[in-house]
C-alpha cells in the first residue's frame, strides 16, 4: 500500500541566498555577508542539503513529503552553515562537519514541526505549515523521526562528545519551549525569564551548532568554549532582533505583518521593558491584551497602535536593540581567540547580520 | 518565577504488579509470571525508578509534574522489565542495565505521550491523560524532552552500539506510528500493513529493550539476535493480544468497554480477517463504519453489535488469537539458545501472560 515517491528538490546554496535575501534595501551590505559565507562554504551546504534528502528518507511516502515541504521551505540554513563555517575556522579538512551540519538541520526542523503544532501556527515564511496542509498528527511524528534520525547521524559519525552536546542541547531546548508556554500571557514575565527562554529555546541550538564544528576538527576546549559563546550570544542576539522586527515599523515598510507576537500575548524584550516602566494604567492595558487577550476591535489594530505608542514612551524598541547589540558584541568577541582570516570576517559579520537584517 | 518542587513518588514494584493485575480471575496463572519476575528483578526496578524521578528533574517544574503524572501512572513498566530480565537472563553482573532500562521507560513515555496527543485521547489506564490536563502543547515538548533525556542517558553510558540499537528503534517507532494513521480509516489496509504497523510502534522497542540488556553484558551477536527475536515476537503477540481485547467477550466481562477501536476506524487484525473474508455487503458496512464514521446510532452501539456478529461469522477472533500464538510460540523458541533457569522460564510464562492477559 505504501509507496515510494521522490523525494522533493533542495534549493541550491545560490537560491538559498537569494530567498533569504528579498530586498537589496537597508540589509544589502549584511545580505553580503551570507552571500560570502556560501561563496566559502557553498559545496560543503551542498553535500549537506544532499545528505539531509538522502536521510530524511523512509519507505513510508508522507515522512520524506512533509519534511520536504518544511526542509525546502527556503530557510536560511543559518544553524548548518555556522557548523560549516565553525568548522572551516578551526582549519578542519574532514569530512564529519557534512553529516554533523545535516543532524542539526535535523534537529532544527524537528523542532519548527512541533513548535507549529504548538503554536497552532497556520504560515511560516508565507508558505501553509505542515500541520496546516497535513494536520497536527503526522506533524509531531515526522518530528519524532527527524529527531530520531538525526541521532542516527550522529551514531554513524561515532562521537560521544558530538551526541552528548546535542542530547543535552535538545533537553535545553525542550525545556526553553516549556518555559516558554509559561511566560505566555503572563506580564509578570521579567527580563531573566525571558533570556533564559531565549537562551534555551533559540541559542541552545547555535552554540552547539558551532562547538561541534570544532569538535570535529578536535580543537582544544579553550576554542571549543569560544566557538560555544560566539554561538550562543550570536543566536540570544538574533533571537532578541527577531522579537524587536515583529513591533519594528522596518518590518511594517517591508509590507510585512508586525504584532503577532503582540496579538498571541508573548512576552518578549520590547513589552518586558514597557511594562516594567509603565504605570498602573499602562499595566492594565498591558494584562488585558497580552493575559486576556480581550482587544478593543477584531483584529487588535487599536491596541496595538496604543502598544506601540508604549514602547515609543519607554524607549523600549531602542532598548531592546542595545541589548542584541550588546550580545552581538559578546559574539565577536569570543572569536578573539582565532587568528584572523577571511572566514573570522565573515563570522563577525553574520554577527552584524543578525541584528541588522530587516527579516 | 519558575520554582522546584518535588517530583511526584512512584509506586513501588509490589504496588506496580498489585496495580497491573487488578482481577485474579482467568488471568491469575500469568499474574504469577510477572509476581514472579518482579521478585527477581524488583531490587533493580526499584533502582530504575529512582533514576527515572532523578532524571526527570527539571528547573521548570512543570517537566516533573507532567512526566511524572504520566510515568507514575501505573503502567506494568513492562519494557524496562524486559531490559532488567535480559540482562539477568544473560548473567549479567554490572549496573548499566538500571539507567538503559529508565532510557527505555523515557522513550516510551515519550511515545505515550505524544501518541495521547495524536489520538486525542483523554483516558489512559482510566486516568485523564496529560494533554486532557495540561493541554496538547507541554504534552508534545515534554514527550521532547523526556526523548532527548533518555538520549541524554545513553551517552552517558557510553555504548555507541545500544544509541544506535535506540535511535533506531526510535526512527522505526515514528514511522510505525505514521503508517498507522494512513492505514486508519482506510479498509484497504491489508494483513502486511497491520504487521509492519505493529511491528515498528510496538515490537521495535520490546526488541530494543531486551537486546540492549545483552548489550550491556557484552555477549555474542547470536544471543543479541535471540533476544531481540523474543522481543520482536512477544511484542507482536502483546499488540495484536491488545486489538484483540478491543473485541473481547472477557473484557466486556471486566466491565471495561469494547469497541475503541471500531469507533476510531482502526484498522486492527480481527477486521482486516473479517474485511477479507466478507462479501459486498459487508464490505459496504465496514467503509461506512471504519472509513466514513457514519454510525447508525450516536455511539455506534447497533453498529458494533454487527460488527461482532461479522467477526464472529468469520472466526475473526479466534484467528486473531491464533496469529498472536504463533508469534508467543516464536518468542519463546528464541529462548532455546540460552540454557535452563529460573529466568528463562520466567520470560516463557511472560510470553504466556502477553497472549492470555485479560487486560
Amino acid at each position: 500500500m505504501v509507496t515510494i515517491v521522490n523525494a522533493p528538490s533542495l534549493p541550491s546554496a545560490a537560491a538559498a541566498a537569494a530567498a533569504e535575501t528579498p530586498d537589496a534595501g537597508p540589509s544589502s551590505t549584511h545580505r553580503v555577508a551570507l552571500d560570502a559565507l556560501l561563496d566559502l562554504v557553498g559545496d560543503d551546504l551542498t553535500r549537506v542539503n544532499q545528505t539531509i534528502l538522502d536521510r530524511m528518507h523512509s519507505p513510508i511516502a508522507l515522512i520524506p513529503q512533509l519534511a520536504g515541504h518544511i526542509v525546502a521551505a527556503g530557510g536560511k540554513r543559518l544553524r548548518p552553515l555556522l557548523t560549516l563555517a565553525a568548522a572551516r575556522l578551526v582549519g578542519y579538512e574532514g569530512d564529519r562537519h557534512i553529516s554533523l551540519a545535516a543532524c542539526i538541520e535535523f534537529l532544527h526542523t524537528a523542532t519548527l514541526l512541533h513548535d507549529d503544532v504548538v503554536d497552532e501556527s497556520d504560515k511560516r515564511r508565507g508558505r501553509d505549515t505542515a500541520n496546516a496542509i497535513w494536520g497536527n498528527k503526522p506533524s509531531v511524528l515526522v518530528g519524532d523521526f527527524l529527531f530520531a534520525r538525526a541521532f542516527e547521524l550522529m551514531v554513524e559519525d561515532g562521537s560521544l562528545e558530538v551526541m552528548g552536546i546535542l542530547a543535552r542541547a535538545s533537553a535545553v531546548i525542550s525545556e526553553g519551549e516549556i518555559h516558554q508556554l509559561l511566560t505566555s500571557n503572563n506580564i509578570e514575565t521579567v527580563e531573566e525569564d525571558y533570556i533564559q527562554v531565549v537562551g534555551a529555546k533559540t541559542a541552545a541550538l547555535f552554540a552547539a551548532a558551532t562547538r561541534i564544528g570544532g569538535v570535529a576538527a578536535e580543537r582544544p576546549r579553550a576554542e571549543l568554549d569560544a566557538l560555544d559563546a560566539y554561538g550562543r550570544n550570536l543566536g540570544i542576539a538574533f533571537q532578541i532582533t527577531d522579537d524587536f522586527l515583529d513591533y519594528s515599523a522596518r518590518e511594517a515598510e517591508l509590507g510585512k505583518s508586525i504584532g503577532d507576537d503582540f496579538r498571541d500575548g508573548k512576552l518578549t524584550l520590547p513589552v518586558i521593558h514597557a511594562i516594567a516602566h509603565g504605570d498602573d494604567e499602562e499595566r492594565a492595558f498591558w494584562r488585558r491584551c497580552l493575559e486576556e487577550q480581550d482587544f478593543s476591535d477584531p483584529h487588535g489594530e487599536a491596541d496595538l497602535a496604543h502598544a506601540m505608542t508604549l514602547l515609543a514612551r519607554h524607549g523600549a524598541l531602542e532598548e531592546t536593540v542595545r541589548r542584541a547589540h550588546a550580545y552581538a558584541e559578546a559574539a565577536r568577541r569570543a572569536l578573539d581567540i582565532f587568528p584572523d582570516s577571511r572566514i573570522k570576517t565573515i563570522l563577525t559579520e553574520v554577527v552584524d547580520f543578525s541584528v541588522e537584517r530587516a527579516y
